[in-house]
């Protein structure tokens, strides 16, 4: 190493900063203040120009915030399975809740219902069929006559018969919520570590699999979906959807593209009965369990699909635990592919979402970038990778940032030390987003908002850096520049009407 | 904001990108390989040349870091008093204790030596009172008669008298090492919060005060730190030091001068011993609690002995926790003195060791530079802190990170999310060490540099960054440069021994 020269470089700097009066160990008040002005000014929403009103309510935000870091507990730093009933208490919270927040980015079709709404309402359907595995989780199954048994499953039994059976239902009901969701009282010692939590998340979607498949309910649940988001206060939606097989209750099944019109057709009735809020995308992924060659056809497919249903469709994504799935260089040939036809196939990959630094899976993020990708989902390990972070900051591809989901999946305890707060506070392009609300059971995006706004952001995060964070998701949107124009526009005014109600 | 400006900005940017053929979504290998590359230069140690036998060194520290991280426990990711037996059995942790270290520039003074040695060595001397307190801690005192009683202390008793009424001493002994430790098996259920982890901490150094500054042990104690870190293959020290009152048997009293002095004597005496060592400087240090007033004096005392003992005395710190203590803003008017005078008083200051953005603490960070520091001590939160980040890096100030006291003392729970990663991914100026190893059950470097290489590091740590942590731990010390040669010289024949004997 040049050492003799980057020791004058270094002195070159030092004598600049001295220039600059810097150096002298007199701080000068004023210069002190328009340095930390100039820190300020580089966060997420620090170059944002704020109302007197807006100025009220921000000033009234960290106020609220200040007695929260006084308190005894401290939400943020606590697991999210704690925090859940403080944080309902907050004042911030529910200023949260009624603050339109544009759009939810990185959210999966299988957890954005809470998991009560799956118990009390679609297991109660007739014709609802469940057995128990020998892993202690429940598979379920809609069908007109005695489904055939699964392997490693109980014989199948009548939820309906089933329940006639017992003296209270609590308890069984209870138990399928359990099955449905990881939300429990202790997680440190339901969940020891990564994989334990991975194996039950994934078990969860398993359970959910059999009820969520069956075309009534599919489309149902996916309306109730935007249901619970725009009662949150959310105007759009990105979902990454599996696009299974969905069933009818004769047996007889669906192929990829009628669930993508069915996601297209409750969409547009869901914006033709509320007029104020903008739809929905897809992002169609596949586990990244698969191989190379089967990626190839899946990306032929996703190509097709994309051609024939532009309006709803956004691109496409891998899925599935990034530490333990292939990594996306493996699937070079099939993610080259639309490039090289020259067609179009937006990518909103999953990456970095491990805290294992240097290994295949931490390559994702360069590869997501040097693929072109629209968004990075969880980038948690960006800031540990200074030229991936550049040139997401260059290209203006935005960091999906989940911190329930991170924490949860434990990734990360103390939300204050999320890399995203790096990230906020250098101003590099970020959205807030809550994954899998359902599994952790958050909801909408008001509960991620909270731990981005109180604990990433700290009592450096004003309403400017919520205005941003809002702005933000409809521009790093999948939309048309003209669809984010409406789609700001109409933020726009729910956003003033918040500001007035909520400044005095 | 300038949305359309920002856009504009944004596209000229892609365009670069895509004429530099990153944005065509066909990754090419090579240029892929080149971007790699070129980020694994930015790191700590990145650039550093290898010879052929430290590249055969590398490759297998990585293969044996392979290990370690497909192992059922990974020891970063585990509180250290859980992980120390792990560490302890790692090959990687012995290679690391054969290393040459350079120097350990983050110490403080009153925890270098196991507390085991206090215990087995010091209680046991002769005239050594002990007391009880009310909060269950302990106080001693070496004296020639009865001493006087201490306000909330049970009545001084002879340890020896005590020891004597009892069947068994180990008891005794293990419950005295309790009161000079952290160390626990269950520190969660020991320690639920930062308050507690805290308070506990510093009673730890009440405990031992009246052991340390008597006059032989406070010589004798120093002279063991020495042996400990020289034994550790460490070849430097800068102890942050209080610089307390020295008593005699007698009650008599000795000024600081004398305790600096004694610094002085016992260090030359050590050297001359051990002529591989290069001795130990000493950076005077008070307890932030004090007033702006009081600060006024104890910095004018400080300009005097950095006078009166050039050789010794390093420069200046405020010790304590920052996040319970007065910012250094408040301090303004006693650290502007020396730069005012024309006088060098160096400044050492501890600053950002928070997990609280955008508070009055996590402003040192800032003013720690426009007061000049020589160094930043911890600097936890720089990643927050984009511009602070910058001037420390232009202005060539190294940070001291420091991440077993860091988890210990509960900023961060997973070493692999310490922001250090980042920094040191970024070629950040760093160096490791260990603050007060006896409070947490370590010894030496070894241990943190055990989880800066396997946990911050990750994969992407390789010789080379132990390396240039070394050679920065001589360049970003207090030494003159001639002294820096001389030091560099020394550890680069110990680094080609030890590369000579452990690369075959």
């Amino acid at each position: 190493m040049e050492v003799s020269f980057l020791r004058v470089r270094a002195q070159i700097a030092v004598l600049l900063l001295c220039w600059a009066g810097i150096c002298s160990g007199i701080p000068d008040p004023r210069q002190r203040d328009s340095l930390m002005q100039q820190e300020a000014s580089r966060q997420t929403g620090g170059a944002m120009l704020l109302t007197e009103a807006e100025q009220r309510l921000s000033a009234r935000l960290l106020k609220l915030k200040q007695q929260e870091m006084a308190g005894p507990q401290f939400p943020p730093s606590m697991h999210f399975f704690r925090a859940r009933p403080l944080i309902q208490r907050s004042p911030i919270f529910s200023l949260l809740q009624g603050m339109p927040k544009g759009a939810a980015l990185h959210l999966h079709d299988l957890s954005i219902v809470g998991a009560d709404w799956l118990v009390k309402n679609v297991t109660y359907r007739p014709h609802c069929y469940i057995c128990f595995t020998a892993t202690q989780s429940v598979r379920f199954v809609f069908s007109a006559r005695q489904p055939s048994p699964l392997p490693q499953c109980s014989p199948w039994k009548l939820l309906e018969a089933l329940r006639a059976q017992m003296n209270s239902t609590a308890d069984l009901d209870n138990s399928l919520l359990q099955n449905l969701t990881l939300f429990t009282s202790d997680p440190e010692v339901a969940y020891p570590n990564q994989d334990v939590v991975w194996s039950k998340f994934e078990n969860t979607f398993l359970a959910a699999l059999g009820l969520l498949t069956y075309a009534p309910v599919f489309k149902d649940y996916f309306y109730r979906g935007l249901q619970e988001f725009y009662a949150d206060n959310v105007q759009y939606l990105e979902l990454r959807a599996l696009l299974p097989e969905i069933y009818e209750l004769d047996g007889a099944k669906h192929d990829r593209a009628w669930t993508l019109k069915a996601y297209q057709d409750v969409a547009r009735q869901f914006v033709n009965e509320h007029p104020d809020f903008l739809g929905a995308r897809v992002i169609y992924t596949v586990h990244r369990g698969i191989n190379s060659s089967e990626l190839i056809d899946v990306v032929k497919e996703a190509m097709r699909l994309q051609k024939e249903f532009p309006e709803v469709m956004a691109g496409f994504d891998l899925v599935g635990r990034e530490d333990s799935g292939k990594p996306l260089w493996y699937f070079r040939e099939g993610l080259s592919l639309p490039a090289e036809l020259g067609v179009t196939l937006p990518y909103f990959f999953h990456a970095g979402e491990t805290d294992w630094e240097g290994t295949d899976t931490d390559g994702n993020l360069l590869d997501a970038l040097l693929f072109n990708t629209s968004r990075i989902g969880h980038g948690f390990a960006l800031t540990r990778h200074p030229l991936a972070k550049d040139l997401s900051r260059k290209m203006g591809v935005a960091v999906e940032v989940c911190p329930i989901s991170n924490q949860v999946m434990q990734l990360v305890a103390d939300l204050r030390n999320h890399p995203a707060a790096s990230l906020m506070s250098e101003g590099h392009p970020l959205v807030i987003s809550s994954d899998d609300p359902a599994s952790f059971g958050s909801s909408g995006l008001s509960y991620d908002f909270y731990e981005a706004f109180v604990g990433l952001g700290g009592m450096s995060a004003h309403l400017g850096t919520l205005k941003e964070l809002a702005i933000n998701s409809i521009r790093y949107s999948s939309l048309s520049p003209q669809l984010k124009d409406k789609a700001l526009a109409l933020w726009q005014r729910k956003w003033d009407k918040f500001i007035s109600e909520n400044s005095q």
